[in-house]
């Protein structure tokens, strides 16, 4: 049962300690066959070395297990919630990779700060409130998916422009068109924040960068008139 | 004698290196067999590099060697302090690494600032008070381990719900049920300072975590409500 | 065309990875043929990993492709108008290197604190003035050129003293008479962007070095009383 | 000529790249035959990568080249001002390493902060004073040694016990009985650097720390009364 797309994910969550994004089994990365209504999602606390494709879990929207020999990761349900809140994703990582974490937290968001940030992030990557007590006590990892949602609703942010959250004390989330764009934001959001904490650890009363140089940057490689890359001749 | 026992704690020993937790010989990990009343322990000064299980050395717990061509660790009264003030301990680590050493250096807890840290510890890392003129000048090594048990003691705090320290001006240890574990929660210990320099470095009025969320993240994945990996159905 | 400087352009590249200077596709290296008057440098957005020499393009100086299968670095107008205001660059490169473009977010020079930036820059390290709407909805790209060079006129400073810049709120620039001098001093750049950092967040009241210093080192290995390494007796 | 203590000051130069304490040639290591009265040295701005043993240099104590194909490191002076003034130093070496440079940036002692530092330095590394324009114009290299003395002996601190020094905007030197054992000191000097870095920015009242654990660690390792390792029973 979706062979391709279990490939697909296995690789993506592979990446992530080639890209040095995860200390043990810190991270998971999910990818979601919107046609069948299935997400395909690493297994909890199992190891990176070892894994196989055939062990990713297909679950359905409700968060139960369709097959799979693991318990899926145990932030399934915040991975529904995105996917449920937004039909562009298509991928979703979740780590605990060192500077993006610190920010979280920090409880602040990472400010744009530079041309880097604007190339994949079309403003700050905001963080969310702190999460109630009855949210906590509930349905903790579905809550914390609506928290995200909120965050972005309440600031009037399109999630695929700002492909990427921290929540409050915890640590970030990507997501992207596929599970392998996805880790690809994950790993730029790590970047961004690293440099972000350099930055207002030089200078701490450091503001957002121009609007325009934003714009422009995030413009020159997204939308109908961009011109990074090979997109227009090959 | 305790071959077994042996290869498990130069296993763990190996694993220092591995995890860059070391930089020459600075870090020993024990274990201990409860039932014979001895510990193993790295010998002092020894490089990793060529250090073979045979090396380890037994000790009884008056730290009075019972089998081995070396010296133990210098630590080794620290070691068997703590073992003998809390009998759930099954391997103790010791080293210098970086972030934890810092702190212990700043004379400062690592404060619970998230999730990541609410995983594995149940509140802040302590660290402890600054040892006397006397217990510097006595036995050193087993004063050490006793102001840490002093710390939790008076602190009220579980050393299995919180399996590690900072001594002052020194650096941390950390314990677990075994060597290995212990180790695992060693290199915890390190990024999670690392996390936690960087979040306060942040925002230098930066208070605790809130209980919920820290109760929420460390009951996930302790004590008998835990659902976090692959407990429930393997 | 041009087979002996595609290879140089493509091997300095390379160097940036080797050097752990990018991030994915985040930076590109040129080369000039002074005669010809073409330039060659690295397509947009490819990766190092697959990357041949062949797929280095030409342009010439008005930034037309002369050969080449991909589109040049969406950065070419900006290489071009640094070659045209100063003769003696043969190579340049750009990049996000993480301290260097902190710095640039920072919106601050990397100012010259000691013998180590002296050896390779005859100064601190300029930051542009921040780019007004006008230049960024206009040619952008040759825009941070000549903002650049702008900045080298304002300050009265060879370029070639001090062969490299952080454009504001986005990233450095290195030159240097060839490809693979100009990553040389990128590297540097970086590291002394490294050094900087952790320097002023010692201590923020920190001036500039002494003048006398900063002469010493610079002068010791460049121009015609230069003394070190093996020029003289080689 | 003098082919062992080549070999050895080729290795000790070796291991700089190995324990990533240089970028491009920035270091050097030297080692004396003080019975011959000569010196081996790192030529100057040679790489680290095809560097031979019979590329190092032998001077004399006037800094004469005796043998050798290449000029001697620019540093040659300042180790010859070391050898003469300290009979026990059997080699030197100096680096750029990031962290002991940054604090010599900062022109700040290395504060004794911790065990770590304790257990090989015995109090705070010094930083020079600046150099005057006269000494900076005449004999820099060698008034750069003598600074390093005159530092020593003004604070009245023996150069065994504190076997490492931050010349003022530059760099550290480290020293030792052996060129091996002088390169072990380099390292750990970073190391202690590097925590102190640190802790510093957590809190930037922290004050020394308290002298009798520095007697501790420090005598525990080192003189009569030691008793780390495993020098009593082998």
């Amino acid at each position: 049962m979706l062979e391709d797309l279990k490939k697909i994910v296995f690789e993506a969550n592979k990446m992530l300690p080639k890209y040095k994004m995860v200390t043990f089994t810190w991270g998971n990365v999910s990818g979601i066959d919107r046609e069948k209504g299935l997400m395909v999602i690493k297994p909890s606390g199992v190891d990176y070395d070892g894994m196989k494709a055939d062990d990713m879990v297909v679950v359905d929207m409700n968060g139960k297990v369709v097959e799979g020999d693991y318990n899926p990761s145990s932030d399934t349900d915040t991975h529904i919630e995105l996917y449920k809140a937004c039909p562009e994703i298509g991928g979703i990582v979740h780590t605990h990779s060192r500077f993006a974490t610190s920010w979280a937290q920090a409880c602040q968001d990472i400010p744009a700060l530079g041309t880097t940030h604007a190339d994949d992030f079309y403003g700050s990557i905001p963080c969310t409130r702190a999460m109630t007590k009855e949210e906590i006590a509930g349905s903790y990892e579905a809550e914390t998916g609506k928290v995200i949602i909120e965050t972005f609703k309440e600031r009037n942010i399109n999630m695929m422009e700002i492909p990427g959250v921290l929540v409050y004390s915890h640590g970030p989330f990507a997501w992207e068109k596929d599970p392998l764009a996805a880790v690809k934001k994950a790993v730029i959001l790590e970047e961004v924040a690293l440099m972000a904490y350099n930055a207002v650890t030089i200078n701490n009363k450091l503001g957002i960068m121009q609007q325009d140089l934003l714009d422009k940057h995030y413009l020159r490689k997204h939308g109908k008139n961009a011109y990074y890359g090979q997109k227009k001749n090959k």
